[in-house]
């Protein structure tokens, strides 16, 4: 079905060549380069309306191109430009900013940072929107398709949420596509349905007004150090459940048909603690799959912690103060807002005599979000899936995302329900020394995106 | 009986001027200035052998003044004449280095760095022997007194132990008598009956090969930092009781008798917790007294801690370390040595799959040391402090030091029993800023010091 693919493959090139660091204030340049070559590229494919939209960071990039049925649904694509970083440098194989092919076992592979985070999941609805017309014969789509790029997600979006509010009305929309995620394998046609949400917190303790030494008081003034270790010890129970009071009150319990969608998804538990991970053994939640553990299940994780003396040698001191912070993922219909209270009031419960507490929750947070698996869009991105895969819809499979982004703002802003349409691979390596996208499932994403314009065009979704 | 008052405050007065810190090797000059002005000082006062050891660090002072008879008992002093750092210096009331002098409520007090810690211990012993001499009528000491004034026992005293082995014979001594402790209360005549040792540990908790993102590992792979918070609150159990198999076996129980002595000590909690310590509670073992917590039991204390993102904002990973220091006091017959192979054990056995562990822990440590309560010199030692403060033997009160010295190293090296007659207060701020001295706490030293010479003179220890 497709053609084109020297295009795609020739704008990929072009546009990997940009490094958009958006965490780095020196790529700032780079950054609004990268939002003008795609500007370009998607006035070239036939976008009729291409702007490029500034904000108080870095640009984002926003099309339309209307479907000539006035009734038509309205899509809206989300992605970013931006690039993580890539350090560190030396672990490179191949320059990550001069995209090299490969041949690997999958198929031809381009290796570059950003090939599938998130130029390539952009670069495919280039290609997609081709090929949806050439096979339908149009001169507009069957839906109206709206693309939104923003160029800060991998710093966090600080200014996505304003963005949204600021052009809601252009934004209008009937169903988000969210392409920045992936299937479960090469051959494994599959569908995102969820994405943890987040919520951030700190907690201070502080004992003696001043580090004491602990010849003269350890043993009998309360060490915040010890009572920081408690408190964290006593985060999980021995079930590996978060003993905060209340934090499994609003999860949406996983259903028997979900828990069954979700064991269908090859998964090698032994090659994944071999891979990224690289850790010695699983760990999590009783009663739950790894991938349970890691898409649909809310957890607490302390991702810092500190006090005392740290430096080389020893210092026997009782020090005056301990810290750590802490990060909860969230899933359905747990809110960001809740962790803060509930945390807070189990740390004075816990809190030992002698030690005071501080606990510091950021306003914001994420919140988790989740697909309809029977809407008819869930249904009409199924078909495409499966028609890309050459396969049955009900081939698809379900999986979840463990991480959070700014979908949820997409979400609360625009009303409209979420499909998530993305080529990545678990072994792309994202965010890591040489990224890459698998050729094979980008042409992938474009047909099934081809075939989701189609297929939600034949839907009234109002 | 004492005269000479106004040499003992000149000489104090001139001494303290000198700025004899040894943690900081700017100062080391002056160190060596104190050195030769106290050897000089032993000279004016009548000993016959004055003598400036060098270290490979800073110098050492040995005076020794024979008795006549030839089969007296020899006691060896020690003490040192460094200094603590003065940091912060904007809290003092007085220049530290400008000994002043202040009517306090017990009497004359002399502020300064050192005053009590420990150049007033020393110089005590000098208008002590002159007073010895004068009550005696005697022209040499009723005992062969020596005098081992080390130079870096702020430092860790580094070379204390090479020194006392490189001068073993010159040192040779029935009895050591630590001048660099004190007494309860100004009003309580009190002898220091025991140190406690120290072993330092350091532990690392390897999971991850490197930090992972939390978002799509959190929660099913197991975190360093939650199986090092749940490692260090299981060190004690809910008694405050160190759980290390074997860490109590050797622990010298606590009689009835030594109790009932530690329980006359006045001791008042409310103004302890206000004071220094300027803790909120106390806390510790079940079944004992702060006291008896701080002098007479053995610690595990968590010195530092650190591990995961510790900057400003959040920053979601797994992390790959985690990390602890820990000191551990030790009470006699504990044995530093020991603390390293429990710890081990006890980490191997608890810490969680997934996790690696390696704990480190220097060689060394400092011996917990504690005198025989019924040996002939420490019945000469309460008679001559109980003379000292016009009473009798028996009201003498015993107490512990919770910190840990170069102590352990004269008994090793001299295989001489330890005696402590030092003249501080609980009360003097040593190693804070305005340390002080209260100048009759100084009279009563060189009195006790008086009577001791005489007192052990009437023995034959040997
Ligand atoms: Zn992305
Ligand atoms: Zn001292």
């Amino acid at each position: 079905m497709l053609d084109h693919l020297d295009d795609l493959h020739a704008d990929l090139d072009a546009w990997l060549r940009i490094p958009s660091i958006s965490a780095d204030p020196a790529y700032a340049p780079e950054v609004a380069r990268s939002a003008a070559w795609l500007a370009e590229a998607l006035r070239r494919t036939g976008f009729p309306v291409v702007e490029i939209w500034p904000t108080p960071g870095a640009p984002a990039v926003f099309a339309e191109w209307p479907s000539a049925e006035a009734d038509a649904p309205i899509a809206l694509v989300y992605g970013h430009h931006d690039v993580q970083p890539v350090d560190p440098p030396e672990l490179w194989v191949h320059p990550p900013f001069e995209p090299t092919r490969v041949d690997g076992p999958d198929g031809p592979e381009l290796h570059a940072r950003g090939a599938i985070d998130d130029k390539g999941n952009v670069a495919f609805h280039l290609l997609g929107m081709r090929a949806h017309l050439a096979a339908t014969g149009r001169d507009t789509p069957a839906v109206t398709v709206k693309l939104l790029i923003e160029g800060e997600e991998e710093s966090g979006s600080p200014h996505f949420a304003a963005l949204l509010e600021q052009h809601k009305d252009r934004l209008a929309c009937d169903v988000v596509v969210v392409s920045d995620t992936g299937m479960a394998a090469p051959d494994v046609p599959s569908a995102v349905t969820a994405m943890r949400g987040l919520a951030d917190a700190e907690i201070t303790l502080r004992g003696p007004a001043v580090d004491l030494h602990s010849g003269s008081f350890g043993g009998a003034v309360p060490n915040p150090l010890h009572a920081l270790a408690e408190l964290l010890a006593a985060l999980h129970d021995d079930q590996g459940r978060v003993t905060l009071p209340g934090f499994y009150d609003k999860v949406r319990p996983l259903s028997d048909r979900e828990r069954e969608l979700m064991s269908r998804v090859p998964f090698d538990e032994q090659a994944w603690l071999a891979g990224p991970a690289a850790s010695r053994a699983t760990y999590g939640e009783a009663g739950f799959s790894t991938l349970e553990r890691t898409g649909a299940r809310p957890t607490a994780e302390v991702n810092g912690m500190w006090g005392g003396y740290t430096g080389p040698g020893h210092k026997t001191i009782v020090p005056a103060e301990a810290h750590a912070k802490l990060s909860f993922r969230l899933v359905a219909d747990q809110r960001p807002e809740d962790v803060g209270p509930q945390l807070r009031a189990w740390v004075e419960a816990n809190v030992p005599a002698g030690i005071e507490a501080e606990v510091h929750t950021p306003p914001g947070g994420v919140a988790p979000c989740a697909s309809d698996l029977d809407s008819p869009a869930m249904g009409a991105l199924l078909r495409a899936i499966g028609q890309a895969f050459d396969t049955e819809p009900g081939d698809v499979l379900f999986t979840r995302e463990g991480g959070s982004g700014p979908e949820a703002d997409l979400v609360e802003h625009l009303g409209a329900p979420l499909l998530f349409l993305g080529a990545g691979l678990p072994t792309d390596r994202i965010h890591s020394p040489n990224e890459r996208v698998l050729l094979p499932m980008l042409y992938r994403g474009a047909e099934a995106a081809a075939h989701l314009w189609r297929e939600l065009g034949a839907m009234r979704l109002r």
